[in-house]
């Protein structure tokens, strides 16, 4: 069966995650029944990372198996037809080989963490960016986040659902960027890893910035990682600052 | 009675414009109500662009009066509180002159319209930009706005519901940018004039994206103009990509 690689962007707002659950809507699910209005029968996709509810993605990576012959540009314009009205986009498509696997052949997952600092509520970025209210030391959070990069066990900074066999991950890149946006000031927490554990991007971003707030030192961020202890991270911040903004794999795939 | 200016920020997507209606939701309303949980009673204020159904606004300014002496932070904090969940926020509140008024003190209003060029639909933008297919060429469009730049006879770009008394308006600015975003590449139109007919900016972005596709040659907007007859306008764009984004007065307002 011929295999397709898909380059996928969605608004995570309306959705339970990526992953098919009964009787909840999902990204999967929603991609899954589309391909089923073109070839009717079950499909299962595969992506390579398993978005939580809210979570959103700019380039998400997913693949699918055809019986048909398809031109990539046609699935992807059939596929984008039957997606709607739901805020799922197919962007790119790509035929790949039969042992090529959106998430076993990922080498690299790159997320976005958008954070907004104002008084007043979000409107036009409601659902898109954390919203907090008492400004941040951008020097700080650096500080903090420096102690993260490399080789760790993130036992920290993993949820305890969390099902990878090790805590053990090396974090390749922390990037904080101070933005001036029509919304106000937002920090931009960018970061890339071979690999994440379960809320790791959630639990580092809500970590520094208590750190960015004052309530703790740069320094702390260091303590926390060395306990190992769930117990020692600072407060997982919401999902709906969190964008899935790409995947490496060996070649580039979307030409 | 002491007169608050409010700097006001939405998402026109749930509204059926600024102005309060009957049985419809309104950004007027939706206020107009916040306002009477502070002081009970019948509440009319004012704004200084009355945007249509799907327009969005950054900086939209607005006036009340207030029975009591409030001190204006105070004042922004309780009506978010009262103004949740709708996506209207007060970003700024000052305390102004009796006979300051938000939309005739106006000296200059600031629209930007953002188009996304895609195949692919819109997920995280949906409401918030014109999404079109085609290529645009950038120095076409620039080339053809320049014809608009001045004190013109706009009666080509203006609805033929619009309720101004001239269509003789001076148009200070169109500036056009194409920018590279995470949903792909988007051309923003920035226009500034002391006020705008209604539908204007809509009917110039509508024709200037004609130029740009390359249906209309850049001269042909001189052409349009000059007719002085709405059937000569190119298509109007839809609302959603449009936002208010600062009104000018003789003296900062907001500090």
């Amino acid at each position: 069966m011929p295999r397709y690689a898909l380059l996928v962007e969605y608004d995570g707002g309306p959705f339970s995650g990526w992953q098919r659950q009964a009787d909840q809507p999902s990204v999967q699910g929603a991609i899954e029944a589309a391909l089923a209005r073109l070839e009717p029968r079950d499909h299962t996709i595969a992506a390579a990372g398993r978005t939580d509810a809210g979570v959103h993605a700019r380039g998400q990576v997913a693949h699918c198996d055809m019986a048909k012959d398809w031109d990539p540009f046609r699935l992807s314009e059939a596929l984008n037809y039957h997606l709607k009205p739901a805020p799922v986009a197919i962007r790119a498509c790509a035929a790949v080989d039969d042992d090529w696997h959106a998430r076993f052949s990922a080498l690299e997952r790159r997320y976005l963490f958008r954070l907004l600092v104002r008084r007043a509520p979000a409107t036009l970025e409601a659902g898109q960016v954390w919203r907090v209210m008492n400004p941040l030391d951008l020097g700080a959070m650096r500080a903090g986040a420096a102690h993260l990069i490399g080789l760790h066990d993130f036992t920290t900074f993993r949820s305890t659902m969390c099902q990878a066999a090790s805590p053990v991950k090396t974090l390749d890149e922390i990037r904080i960027e101070q933005v001036e946006t029509g919304a106000g000031t937002e920090f931009h927490f960018s970061l890339r890893a071979r690999s994440f554990l379960h809320n790791q991007v959630r639990s580092i971003v809500g970590t520094l910035e208590r750190v960015g707030a004052g309530s703790w030192a740069p320094g702390d961020v260091k303590t926390a990682l060395e306990a190992c202890d769930r117990a020692a991270c600072g407060p997982v911040c919401p999902p709906q600052g969190l964008y899935l903004m790409g995947v490496g794999y060996p070649e580039a795939v979307f030409g």
